[in-house]
């Protein structure tokens, strides 16, 4: 059995997950995705103030599933936190991971190394190992970094094609993904420690992308931009159908700081950025509007309701490169599940080509 | 039969291609990749006057294979072109086209799209359809108006992983070929046209990137920087230890312009930059250097030889964001074969593991 089905027994092969969107992903989204066979990340982002209440929500839904109700020693779920928040996030979140005990926990974004280990190592402590610890990655120095000071159980690979916050400077999954695998392959031979499993993130939205993630060397898959596309996402309307509307993603979105910017979001390190759908507010910043001057436009553009998105309009509409094959709005079980069984018919179509 | 051995009878499929690296891939590179079973690309680049010389040294070492020997209405290699040169370069070329018929002409980075068309239609006058014709594109845009105005015979999709020139604004393949892929599929159906075949660049260095490729939808590959580790690219020894030795090339590479104005190489439209490894140049130029003295340095290290080269000094080195898994010298044949058993290894294996 693979090391992703062992530990998280209610999913199946290829593990298809719901990054931890931050306001986005909720238990409404999450629960759908584990019940569907895989595994939802709800995104805490910077803050524990609606955790608890999530969790307890996510508890009642569970029960709609005999497949999730039957999962006992922990929450079918995982929980996602940006670590640049600091020692007070950490502190209000253990007893809730305590209490609640997620099947994962997933780390991004610290301002110091220091706060992945701390963060491991309390989290394992008040499990008692039952919490995963996932950590996401975009460089090969990052994934040997964290591996020999952490241990993680999973590295999430984060590839450019990312939609919202990525690193700035980062490859896409098709060399960053093998190049990680072989250094961490010998880094853990060389040091007896156990490798820890790769999951793939960044422009995969569908069956093609997701077998070439396995194909890449990743045991699973995580996808934000795809899900956006759900009823069961908690979005407005006008963010979805931007999303739906957008193609040509190399062209229409892009990385950057702007919007942390004029959100006021501006505690993440200095290396990440968020990728999302260009937009009046990154025309107008390009032809040298003053940053005071597009902060007010955009807080005129909030009162504005599902007119605030679009091309034509400002608000902030984070997604990857992907953005172009997400064409349909589709319950997040589907998206699951298409995926998945997507994904081993194309590995299985290619394979099966005649290359002579 | 696929349709690229069909058009190339000496190749083997998955077709594995090199790029027309800009004098880098030449007669000596090119003639091991066919005699391997591939289609390997002449860089002829805004320039024709060796190409007469590097078609007639082909022609002689294709002798000393019995395969390409045996190939007679073609020449079994490619030559590629950067179209903003201009109306001169297209009159230069036509005669050499027309008299040693290349199998495959590779256009690229026009500063009109009205050259593609004008290219195309001319090459396949001259030798009467007998070479076929490739575009490089980036985007899906450029995808659909170019299968529209000129019926490619193979559209080479570019991702943003790709060394040397490529767009500045770009996807990498994981999104970028299935989105290309789908729109072409509903063009094509639409208009009655044939669809190109989908040939992929950016990132590929070794097996698991070329079965991503497959499954992203590419019929074949297309590498640069996994050849400039071989013997026959023509390089100096400098410029390849730089290759050997550089990794984790999402943050040690970067794509700009930089270099282009300091080589005086100005003329390549907005759009495009070139993607290369990092070192004094761009570290001084990001310390505020001016171009002047930045030029200045850089013509000192043309002076320097093989010290010229690496992290710590200044010229340009030209690579992926693949590098990092390039980590030794081996024969244009050896990596063209090790490459296509490669990737339907990797293809094998992944399909048939027990997905749950």
């Amino acid at each position: 059995m693979d090391k992703l089905q062992h530990d998280y027994p209610w999913t199946k092969a290829p593990l298809v997950s719901c990054g931890p969107m931050r306001l986005i992903a909720l238990s409404k989204l999450t629960s759908e995705v584990s019940k569907a066979g895989g595994l939802g990340f709800i995104g805490a982002g910077s803050d524990c103030s609606t955790l608890a209440s999530e969790l307890e929500s996510f508890e009642k839904l569970q029960t709609e599933s005999q497949v999730l109700a039957a999962v006992k020693d922990v929450l079918p779920v995982g929980v996602g936190f940006l670590l640049w928040a600091g020692e007070k996030l950490l502190k209000e979140a253990l007893p809730i991971l305590e209490k609640y005990r997620p099947a994962a926990l997933w780390l991004f974004a610290p301002s110091h190394p220091d706060q992945l280990v701390q963060w491991t190592k309390e989290t394992r402590r008040v499990t008692q190992g039952k919490t995963k610890v996932w950590i996401q990655i975009g460089t090969v120095a990052d994934a040997l970094e964290i591996t020999q000071s952490c241990q993680p159980d999973v590295l999430v690979v984060q590839g450019n094609d990312a939609g919202g916050h990525g690193l700035e400077k980062c490859a896409g999954l098709v060399s960053l993904l093998p190049e990680v695998d072989d250094a961490l392959s010998a880094l853990c031979a060389e040091q007896e420690i156990k490798k820890p499993t790769l999951v793939a993130a960044g422009g995969i939205t569908e069956g093609r992308g997701a077998a070439a993630a396995l194909t890449l060397g990743a045991s699973g898959v995580v996808m934000g931009t795809r899900y956006l596309a759900s009823p069961e996402a908690n979005i407005a309307k006008g963010y979805r159908d931007a999303v739906l509307k957008a193609s040509d993603g190399g062209v229409t979105t892009e990385r950057g700081k702007l919007y942390d910017t004029l959100r006021g979001t501006t505690d993440w390190p200095l290396r990440y950025g968020g990728r999302g759908v260009l937009n009046e507010t990154h025309y107008d910043a390009a032809k040298g509007m003053s940053v005071e001057e597009n902060k007010r436009l955009y807080e005129d553009a909030m009162k504005m309701g599902d007119e605030g998105w679009g091309e034509k309009a400002r608000l902030t509409t984070y997604a990857g490169t992907g953005v172009g094959l997400v064409k349909e709005v589709k319950s997040a079980a589907a998206i699951t599940e298409e995926v998945r069984r997507g994904a081993i018919a194309v590995l299985k179509r290619t394979s099966t080509h005649t290359w002579t």
